[in-house]
């Protein structure tokens, strides 16, 4: 690192209302430790009064300038947590891609062992469940319409070619879904977190499926409902706004895109109880899932802000607690991480785009924090931080399974 | 169950030289202990004098004839082991068909829970893998060539159909590894147990890359190296007959089909490391082996007669002690387990075509020992006893990995 100080540095904006005097002695080394800490990233450090610690090498991918004495021992304190505070009040700011600096953050962070004070698993009871689920999707459908596709499909989709229209990897996710867990006409589906409806709706329309649909979102299951209504489609479609726990009878298919996230290590072996007595004896299985290469917390900040109660477990985790004890029988494994990357791309591009109407509907320090958490989304998948499993399944010693790969790719050998 | 006494029940042919006793109470109800262990299976079990347990309402599937009190108590005080023993010296028949026979035990004892005494891992150290591959791999080759295909491939082959021939099937096996490992031409592979070098040899021939081969088999290094030379591919492939562990260098990609059930447990660590210290910063690794669904015993017969030291893992297991140390980041899984079943049931057919062969090579209980090996295999693989992963892996963070499967089946979008 080249120490520079730059007086010149312009930190007359923002969010301190009175300029804080001159960086310390302790100031300084308090930003040597928090430099320290991501060493090997090329990021450009600024202190209120223009102090700068520079990379000697390379080029800075980005500029953090830090506003506050109180933000910076914050996140000396605890980064994980207060770099996204300070970021979201602005007592924090970025220049040059945010990114991109974030990628640079979790490489070096990877090199770095992870901690191992961190496992403290908590359950998500029904109730919890359900606070959870309202203080992230419950934000307003207006609020998603701004920014996501039409059909409201908040997961990951699934580009059949890099630049492929969002709207088309969406509808492309839907499809490689039915046919993984290999939907015919005629069959029961049933979906555990369903969003806005349109897998289910999709899988009515285009499989010729009758699905059950569950979710704990009251926003989103009157959306849904509507939707049905509207397409003609009540009568295949149930949309049941309650926990995937109530679920009764028998399915020939079991889904759940994108609530896995949500449900929590110690709620992991009643998952998988409910998708045992739920399945029929040649049933299929489909969990779509962020998760990890090995277990690792999720940002604190994350799970303050934007995910309360949310894990991304490792595949060994999800084969040890949902499958084994119930026997299943993995059929198939298949990593869309930068199929998410490339979502969220999208997703950013969308928001930032929107980001004055978000600001009038909430206010900016708001704004701050979901451009911080879909940039950090965005780097995370791209640097391998995190991954997108998609896992199908089937009752031990059942052989109603494909053949072979070539009916999900629409193939004939 | 109807209990039948067959007097004219033919057991004048066999091992036994000297007619039993008539069965005694006693006989009858070791006889009764065996059949309800298996309860649900429809199997006939006939005693020397022709005392019977049948099934009531079904229709038996085979006929277990028992010639000696001594295979009778022996089978009831360790049945894993000792069914095989017997079976194997003709102190028990079979009439009837032995797979179906078998197919129908794996389902009865799916139904009874595991026992959890069983796991006792064992260290396969360098010197005992080397004894264990020498008491099966060097049975000569002679013998593997009377019901193997031509090139020798011991290992799950891959129908595009189902109806495909055996050779056709093992050729597209090694293509769906070579291209699920993304190979390109000039790139440098090591390969951890190669058998009598076929996928070897097809990688350099087909795929254009450079190969390092590990197998501490002496008969089969030597039929490699031989028509490596023939071929003219000597200057392309290394055959090295040595432990795996001895690999030095970095490859573009690592690969092991039917190796990893006979590393154990205990070695897996380090299997992870060599195929850390193996791999550049993109390379990419496929293992293909014999799984399970969760944690069970390979059975104790098959241990002490065909593998020694073999161990079929979960899932789970894999990405615990093999992945998840290196910070490996899973891509794609499939379960090709009916595939195997099919694989077992040509070789099966060509074993049973060679069984006079067989039998003048070794002896009759040879003969016996294998055709029960192979039988119980093509069951547990029918029923989902075993499973048939292949685990495509990179490291993680790397992302020059396959955007989706369609170049892995060949198709454009």
């Amino acid at each position: 690192m080249r120490l520079e100080h730059l007086r010149a540095y312009p930190v007359s904006t923002g969010a301190s209302r009175t300029a804080p005097a001159a960086s310390t002695a302790l100031d300084r080394w308090a930003l040597r430790r928090i430099q320290q800490a991501v060493a090997s990233a090329p990021i450009r450090f600024v202190l209120w009064d223009g102090f700068t610690l520079a990379p000697t090498d390379d080029l800075p991918v980005a500029t953090i300038l830090i506003r506050t004495r109180r933000a910076l021992f914050a996140w000396l304190r605890n980064p994980d947590l207060n770099f996204g505070e300070a970021y979201m009040f602005s007592a924090v700011e970025v220049r040059g891609d945010l990114t991109a600096l974030l990628e640079a953050v979790y490489r070096a962070m990877a090199e770095a062992p992870a901690p191992a004070w961190w496992q403290r698993p908590r359950a998500n009871g029904e109730r919890a469940a359900r606070e959870n689920v309202h203080r992230h999707y419950d934000l307003g459908n207006d609020f998603y319409r701004l920014w996501l596709d039409q059909e409201l499909l908040y997961t990951c989709a699934y580009f059949p070619r890099p630049d492929a229209p969002l709207e088309a990897a969406q509808t492309a996710k839907m499809d490689l879904v039915c046919r993984k867990l290999w939907l015919r006409p005629g069959e029961r589906v049933v979906e555990a977190g369903c969003g806005w409806g349109a897998l289910a709706l999709f899988m009515a329309r285009r499989y010729g499926v009758r699905v059950r649909a569950f979710n704990v979102s009251t926003e989103q299951t009157a959306w849904a409902r509507e939707r049905a209504r509207r397409e003609g489609l009540a009568g295949q479609v149930e949309f049941v706004e309650d926990d995937y726990r109530q679920a009764r009878g028998e399915f020939d298919a079991f889904v759940s895109v994108g609530m896995l996230e949500h449900v929590g290590l110690p709620d992991y072996q009643a998952l998988g109880q409910v998708i045992a007595r739920s399945l029929t004896r040649d049933g299929r299985a489909l969990l779509h899932f962020i998760g990890r290469d090995r277990p690792a917390p999720l940002n604190p900040w994350i799970r303050k802000r934007i995910f309360p109660g949310a894990y991304p477990p490792s595949l060994r985790e999800v084969c040890e607690r949902v499958l084994e004890p119930q026997g299943f029988s993995v059929t198939d494994v298949e990593n869309l991480r930068l199929h998410y990357a490339r979502t969220l791309e999208h997703w950013l591009r969308r928001f930032e785009a929107a980001a004055p109407a978000v600001a009038d509907m909430f206010d900016e320090s708001f704004v701050r924090a979901w451009r911080l958490y879909l940039a950090g989304s965005r780097a995370a998948f791209t640097t391998g931080s995190m991954q997108l499993f998609q896992i199908v399944f089937a009752r031990g010693g059942s052989n109603a399974v494909p053949w072979t790969r070539a009916a999900e790719l629409r193939i004939s050998n």
